[in-house]
């Protein structure tokens, strides 16, 4: 232990991670400490909220002016806990300047500044960890950094949000709405109070971004992505998929299609038998294909200020250590020329598909359904007529599983498929995962 | 990039791993490069056997001697992938004390001698990485080292052997015997010609040993671990198992009880929603339970060349931008005051079990088992009387699962029971895991 030196941190942001880091450095601050190899000392917390105050310790200083942590000679470490794009974003850029190393949980602001972060981090030979950014405490960051870089990366794909996932599970689990499930998982304060950035797939699309800016080595910017979120999902599709032996998943997907790249974040019919499955309520899971590794899978608590702390102390042992080690900076993310990734529009993209009309009750139905698919080359694999979950006042379900067919394919023959006069409400598609 | 550099590689040992390795560099030899930030070039491959010289390529140079590699100024690090432990253990310490740093894939050395490895390297100041050691292309150690380490360890479980599982998974697929699934995979290729080292345990037991040396910081020796192979698996338990609701893996499994560290390998009784019971054939699973991120689960391929060659190209790079960033050597291991641990006798421990008789088929042999049982505090909560597999020519089974009990006290009560003149044949037990 180099017990000379004595790395000094401040952590700007004291919500439910913040805490919990605050909680391991009281209870496991020697542990740290020889992991380390140098004492750690938590010089500044700074929060908005002046009553956060009570929950500093052992001569901690606190402020409610981050700009006092930022141009403070002595913190090594920067730890930005906020989240959202500003102040976050100045806060970072500053320390950075200011000759600070940045551990930090925000993927909102690592999205949408990649290139500029990392190209300022290497400016200033700083090291910036997000290991908590994506799926708390699962280290599949530094595992797609380092780990599986001796791969070629195929393909990413994972449940990537705690919350929506939890709706999902509380859909398929107890049978009840969209609109009963989000309201029990606020009430049980396992959902923040606004969580439109969960349930649009926003949240999502930041991690795959993240993930798949390193798995690429090139940034994926949120406008590449094409993003669907889960507020319109119908019990009724989750209890069909669960007939033919399928679970409803908001996946974050990307891979190559004929030397393109894609990504989507959007619901899936996930087989039972996939890894995906029975990855439930909180948790995440990530699935990597590498050119030599084959698939490895990840899983674990994708929520919770305790997973999340894990991987933001991960980091800091991780800087400390460098630091200790005279590394001046690691931020590997952007250092060399950035790949240019051809990106396919998604819509372009193969797949197959379920597919949900509501019709009226008569002979011929399907048939006229069926004859615009054909038109559209949209080859049919599966048709079941199921008896409606609920009394429907007026038709019945047709349920479609596809063969493997261009998306806009299907978009265009669902358009002519709403003209019918057959059909009585928007027909519903999703997409089928297939490992 | 620092085009101005250029890391020189010697690579030791070409099996299937080394192999392979020599097949991705010479493929994506670019893509390594801007990983690295730096030229890498293989200096020097060396095996005992002459004929692997035609796998080389561009230059590189073939010898059967690995004394010219060592004391080549040139070299900045030795891949070590022969092997066993010698001479794998004088060619890595002594290609540390020439001033290089290694990659190895070899668990039994680093598992027989993990204290004068560490020591040395720490002392040269030279990096060992060895992710290719356990589970192969899974980022299982790096994430135990770093990603994870803002945790306690609580608990490291895994499928760790290829070959067993995949003898395991034959027997329950296929219903067929121990003897004949070994063959079939010799037949497929998939085990080594001589698995003793597999199906004793030794090799999961190695694995355990590194993984646990990591997470707790202190070298776990194979002689703290109790290992029972699979030699001695019968189908039909494999049979009753699952009709119960269980498969049969071989498990690491290590842990902390009443403040003292377990380690064991041995056949589980694993039930079928647990995470380890669709790791199949040759895939291998971790479960890594932290104090703050709760259980992480990794799984994907636990053998082949190019999984393997996966972790030991990512080594190389990491090794290579350490060097490129000026990092002496980040031997972490075991650079501070290892902690000692207080090591539990096994059959200390409690747990769950499965039990099987085959007994005379008369009344009251069960009440006398039973009545041993509860002598030595063994409680039993169920009892299952199976008509037996296969026309047994005298007997029949009777299978029991225990409440929670010292494994202790359960083999004292099964050497009363074997003397009972009911019981025909040796008496099986089986731990159940429980997550």
């Amino acid at each position: 232990m180099n017990s000379f030196k004595t790395i000094k941190l401040a952590i700007i942001g004291i919500g439910s991670v913040g805490s919990s880091v605050l909680k391991i450095f009281q209870k496991n601050k020697k542990i740290i400490e020889e992991k380390c190899g140098c004492r750690i000392e938590i010089k500044t917390v700074c929060d908005k909220d002046p009553s956060k105050q009570k929950l500093i310790f052992n001569g901690t200083k606190f402020t409610t002016n981050y700009n006092e942590v930022l141009k403070d000679p002595e913190i090594d470490i920067v730890v930005e806990l906020i989240g959202g794009i500003h102040p976050a974003y100045e806060i970072i850029s500053e320390s950075v300047k200011y000759g600070k190393h940045i551990v930090t949980a925000n993927k909102a602001v690592l999205s949408e500044h990649w290139d500029k972060i990392f190209l300022l981090a290497n400016k200033y030979n700083k090291t910036i960890y997000f290991e908590a950014a994506v799926a708390a405490g699962i280290p599949v960051i530094q595992s797609l950094n380092e780990g599986l870089a001796g791969n070629n990366i195929l393909s990413i794909t994972g449940i990537l949000n705690g919350t929506t996932n939890y709706i999902l599970s509380l859909m398929t689990q107890q049978k009840c709405s969209f609109d009963t499930a989000l309201k029990r998982i606020q009430n049980l304060g396992i959902a923040e109070a606004d969580v439109s950035y969960d349930i649009s797939g926003y949240d999502t699309a930041c991690k795959l971004s993240i993930l798949s800016s390193l798995g690429y080595s090139s940034w994926v910017k949120l406008k590449d992505i094409f993003i669907e979120g889960i507020e319109d999902i119908e019990l009724q599709d989750i209890f069909f998929a669960e007939s033919f032996g399928y679970k409803i998943k908001l996946l974050g997907h990307s891979g190559i299609y004929k030397n393109k790249y894609f990504f989507e974040v959007r619901k899936f019919l996930v087989p039972k038998n996939s890894v995906f499955a029975n990855i439930n309520n909180e948790y995440n899971g990530i699935l990597i294909e590498g050119s030599n590794c084959g698939k490895i899978f990840f899983a674990g608590k994708g929520a919770g200020g305790f997973a999340a702390a894990s991987a933001v102390v991960s980091d800091i042992i991780c800087i400390a250590k460098d630091i200790i080690n005279a590394v001046g900076g690691r931020a590997q993310y952007v250092e060399y020329i950035p790949k240019k990734l051809d990106i396919l529009n998604i819509k372009e993209n193969e797949g197959y598909f379920y597919l949900r009309f509501i019709t009226l009750d008569k002979a011929g139905v399907l048939a006229k359904i069926a004859n615009i698919l054909g038109r559209y080359n949209v080859s049919i694999a599966s048709v079941y007529q199921k008896e409606p979950l609920l009394k429907l006042r007026r038709g019945v379900p047709i349920i479609l599983l596809t063969h493997k067919t261009k998306e806009k394919n299907l978009i265009s023959a669902i358009k002519k498929i709403k003209n019918l006069d057959v059909v009585l409400k928007p027909s519903v598609y999703i997409k089928i995962f297939s490992e």
